[in-house]
């Protein structure tokens, strides 16, 4: 072929290339919204009523939220969600002698399926907009601590009365717009769930932190479970009577993957995003709250790794606590970098400076709208003058764990003998149980020395505050000598003198009256009591911003819909959603162009041996006759590993399938890319990328590694 | 358009981009083969004659080796090379009120540009064939040791006679393949060199260690010099009174540059590569001399950091050597990398049994090469055997500073004194002024304290030694007591007893004769005399082994040559070479493209403020405009700033012209990729791209940034 007329055809393939990559829209679609969307038009091959419609048993039923996201994929309740999301279920099932979590697990049987402690999967039935009646329960004249206070007892009433009517259902109501609209949603809940297959730590979380937030990845990130359920088909708890439950609808599989370009949507469960936030927050953030988290979570974790250094038993303790701590901090680190690459202060503050100037310039808009952006403003720069102080008190209580529990016990001892509406949610009979495992959590985990050098940390930095931001109590403490030695003396003598922390011991407290408590005279319970009234202040000061922002912030959705022309959607808060893009690779930096798939050959050239890179022998083993049958990448030639596309998810989605344009699942989100993590704040067409399994690994590891065939004739594949 | 035609044209279009992607052959040649080369069809232009014949002013006139490379690009002796190649000499003639390295400098007429100290500039001017000669020195009963040394007397005469009747020129012969092929090249040889125009080090190091031997890259690393001669033409010293010199031909510049996909060469002194080393000799590289190597340069490198972290003096001093190692320990790391991904031993051992098979199945060639690989073999495991004794001595005299002058003074005692022809190269007259400037930069960056840690180390590690390995005159020292305590007093003792370390002492020491040398009882001068038996031994054993591997090197290619059926082209040696290739990315791991242009844009987004990332503000301010003129990418819309290319070079190419298809420069080369570091070995068509700075950045920022429009007029560019 002639050279020129080649060169000659390049201008309309790069036309072709553009169109193939139709920008996605920004957006985690409530699925109240999903008629709006023209899907069709964007891609979708199936009518929009297949994913959502309550007439019928459409896809979003396939759908559980596991406290981030599953699928069911067989009609006897199989479902799919990430390695890393079934993680302490089967580190808890896991025994040094049988330690599923190294080897992988798979049972052969539905009854060598073993239980997955401590999850729960809930499936979205129906949701109502309750606005009227939340709102209804405030009045103008209320404090705005008040105001808060109100709506809360009104959500609690309603989602009573709702489980009532609606005998083994869950309720929710969850704020969509802050201040503004409120939604009741009715789950069903199922607490029986167990393991079925999960690939070794090696595949399942090939990478660890140091390939997490990032591209090109190559993780097995899956792991398969299943719902049980009453003989009846009721939600139960486990049960070895159990049966696999029924779901409405499953998704199916299509073996073949999915292409470069293509329309993909996905369902789950986004946790929270900040999109309809202001300037002020945003800097707020980036100025004050993740820098000094992700320092803080820095230091954390280089004391744990020293703490760790000489031991492996208390190095495995700590392992949890680092996994979290360094995924946040890289997250934040993250989240930084991509602020101030996009600059999204400034552009936040123009786009509120033209906002202001249009409110001002109609004397219709200025009464209601004019002192909205300032009023938020103001919240913020409170917020920010009292970090310091604010930042301790919730140091303290999250990351000591002594005083975590010594203080989440005293106020037990109050909110426990309260009627149950009128406790904080932690303390309401229908969350007691995951409020007691949490805790036993802790316990699980603690090891002493480095609370100790956390406390004492906390300390040090408390006696260094200034003016209205010292916290009384622990001045208290130290009146006469506040010296290094001081803090010392009293951190030895608080662990000296505490029994806390045994689960018996802490059992034994959660029985027990105020008073009762207060006589132990135990040394963390009493620094818990003279802390009270802090923490019942800064829990106040939190309703009162909070009935401040409800105002300002409802009124800031309204006068940005009259102003844009245009309604918008609310950000994610834990409720199902849809987002939409197309499988597409980026560009990191400058002359780097990343690619859409990762490939099976990929991970062996990523392998070392030494964790996290120590693929199973195998995996090499296997991949050596390069016959991969159907699960092969046409182009490739190759497993098609991981894969990259524009729709716009957050944490929560992780598990989310990864459903081609005729609602067929072909991946499995569970992370973004380091430039992705600002999500959060803007979606980028540019940096906005989220990062599945592919189903062509999920479906290969799972037969040729693990021998699982007769799942995945389970899920209709041949 | 429709979509379906659209992606119908896909695979029309792969098939356009790998036609213009034609892979280039690995080589870098010499100027003597370019005939053999049908260099037309794979991109050329012009006449090959145009870049060597030597009836006439081709381009190879306009080429210069100046260590490494420049080109002359203005017939006033202009020339351009790398900011990195003139690096020395920019500091050289800074001071702390006049720093140009750091501000960059300009001379706005011919009487302002400044001298280039330490630089001179070759001109290849003719080659001639002398192997038959050489050769002719040996015969068969000759030890290997007394046959490498007639070579080396009979080079020297070649040159000498050849100096003499080619007055003002220098000539050197070069080993083109061990043992077999010897060429006498002619050089017009320029000694008076001057600064013209030098970016700032933040643009002409932007980047720094961080960045070396990596893409993407977005350093300026250019400087242009000018080379001046005698009034009537000839070479000669600086002198006021000298006169641009007028090169034979300097190179067009082709300011719109140049696309991917399009045909480039490089014309150049590559240093040396090993390609037709064999698997023991890589085998000796990867698992002993550059692990060894590198970690001893890392060992250093903290070393030097922490001595200069407390005063920037001490720093700057420090800085060049630091450089130096950080520089070559990447290239280790990364050659020990690639040596790994490409399993070069595994490869090569697999071809030297094809080659083994090929030879004992055919009776006639079995009696002639039959024992040639295992002879090669025998010689690097001996090598191998010694490597902890050699490496020992080796550092002593390379890394401890007084050592060096002391040991440098003794031998020069012994070899000033015999006749210019006996002498070792560094001491025969063409070559003495070399030597004295080498050891006046190393008192230059002389510090005491380092010094001492490198010698207390090196001796610690000689104490360490078994059995054969050990080096007698160092355990003489510690015969009655080896402990570190000892060390440390020795060290005290001989730092505090010697008086080498200053210009005038050291010009003192190299007047005198051994006997007076050995007079002076300075500690390091008798250390130097009690090890020198041992350096003696040292030598003649290389050139023991330097003669062994002459006869079995000759002999592999001649049989290699034989089994392939083709000739090869000689290793990299220094002498000038030609290599082609096209501008293209690469992916340097599963799911990564590089693409082979950068932007000013990734320049700024790189830039912190911080160096080696604090490009000068002006750059910034000048690229709001995003008016780049005829200096803009036509597809960018950026000014490119360094590219990729397949072409084969390695280092001694720093500074070589990119010419297009028609003879033009159109780039600065200045490194490779950091996979390319294995270039040394094994050319890569995947992975081997080297990295030039594109003429339209340099010809940017010296108009525009540097103000230096009247260089560009010089230079032809309107």
């Amino acid at each position: 072929m002639n050279k020129r007329i080649l060169v000659s055809m390049l201008p309309l393939l790069l036309i072709a290339l553009v169109l193939l990559g139709l920008p996605a829209d920004e957006g985690m679609y409530p699925i109240s919204e999903l008629m709006k969307l023209d899907l069709r038009s964007k891609g979708l091959e199936i009518a929009p009523e297949e994913i959502y419609a309550s007439d019928r048993p459409s896809l979003i039923y396939a759908i559980v939220s596991v406290g981030a996201t599953g699928s069911f994929v067989s009609p006897e309740g199989l479902f799919v969600t990430n390695h890393h999301v079934a993680f302490g279920a089967v580190q808890a099932a896991s025994t040094k002698e049988q330690d599923y979590l190294t080897n992988g697990f798979l049972a052969r049987t539905k009854a060598g399926e073993i239980q997955a402690k401590g999850m729960t999967a809930r499936i979205t039935e129906s949701f109502r907009d309750v606005s009227k009646e939340v709102l209804g329960a405030v009045h103008p004249d209320m404090s705005l601590a008040d105001r808060t206070k109100s709506i809360e007892r009104k959500i609690k009433e309603i989602v009573a009365e709702t489980e009532k009517e609606n005998q083994g259902k869950r309720a929710e109501v969850s704020e969509m717009f802050i201040g503004r609209t409120y939604v009741l949603f009715i789950y069903t809940y199922l607490k029986d769930i167990r393991l079925v297959y999960v690939p070794p730590r090696a595949i399942g979380e090939f990478g660890g932190e140091f390939d997490n937030w990032m591209w090109p990845r190559h993780t097995g990130d899956f792991s398969f479970l299943r719902a049980y359920a009453a003989p009846d088909g009721s939600p139960a708890d486990y049960s070895p009577r159990n049966v696999p439950f029924k779901p409405k609808r499953f998704l199916k599989i299509d073996p073949r993957g999915i292409a470069e370009g293509d329309f993909v949507f996905l369902l789950g469960y986004p946790g929270r995003t900040y999109r309809h936030y202001t300037a002020s927050y945003m800097a707020y953030e980036e100025e004050s709250r993740m820098p000094y988290a992700a320092d803080w979570y820095a230091w954390q974790i280089d004391l744990m790794e020293k703490a760790g250094a000489a031991d492996s038993g208390i190095a495995l303790k700590l392992a949890s606590r680092i996994k979290g701590l360094a995924n946040t901090m890289k997250n934040y680190r993250g989240k930084l970098k991509g602020m101030k690459k996009l600059g999204i202060v400034e552009r936040k503050r123009a786009e509120e400076r033209a906002l202001q100037a249009f409110i001002e310039a109609d004397p219709k808009l200025a009464p209601r709208y004019a002192d909205v952006l300032t009023g938020i403003d103001e919240v913020y720069g409170e917020t920010l003058a009292r970090a310091g102080r604010e930042t301790i008190l919730e140091s303290l209580r999250s990351s000591v764990n002594m005083f975590h529990l010594a203080w989440l016990a005293y106020e037990a001892s109050i909110e426990l003998r309260k009627p149950d509406l009128e406790r904080e949610p932690a303390y309401m009979n229908r969350n007691w149980a995951q409020t007691i495992q949490r805790l036993s959590f802790i316990l699980r985990n603690y090891h002493e020395p480095v609370d100790k050098a956390v406390f004492k940390e906390l300390l040090l930095r408390s006696l260094r505050l200034k003016g209205p931001d010292r916290v009384e109590a622990i001045d208290d403490l130290f009146k006469t000598d506040a010296s290094e030695a001081a803090v010392d003396a009293f951190i030895a003598k608080a662990y000296g003198g505490s029994k806390l922390n045994t689960e018996q011991a802490l059992a034994d407290l959660l029985k027990r009256t105020p008073m009762e408590i207060k006589a132990l005279n135990d040394p963390f319970v009493s620094l818990a009591v003279a802390l009270f009234p802090a923490y019942q202040g800064l829990r106040e000061t939190q309703k009162a911003r909070k009935g401040a922002l409800d105002t300002l912030f409802a009124r800031l959705v309204e006068i940005k819909e009259l102003y844009l022309g245009k309604a918008f959607i609310p950000d994610a808060n834990n409720t199902l959603r849809l987002t939409y893009g197309r499988i597409k690779g980026y560009e990191p930096a400058d002359a780097v162009h990343f690619e859409p798939f990762t490939t099976l050959t990929g991970v062996l050239e990523k392998t070392t041996g030494e964790p996290p890179f120590n693929t199973p022998p195998g995996i090499a083993e296997l991949s050596k006759s390069r016959d991969f049958g159907q699960f092969e990448h046409p182009v490739l030639k190759d497993v098609p590993v991981c894969m990259l596309y524009d729709a716009d998810t957050t944490g929560g989605n992780s598990g989310s399938p990864v459903l081609n344009a005729r609602g067929e699942l072909i991946g499995v989100n569970f992370d973004r890319t380091y430039e992705a993590t600002i999500n959060d704040y803007a979606w980028s067409e540019d940096y906005s990328r989220s990062i599945a399994v592919d189903i062509r690994y999920v479906l290969w590891v799972a037969q040729e590694f693990g021998g699982a065939d007769f799942l995945l004739e389970e899920m209709g594949i041949r």
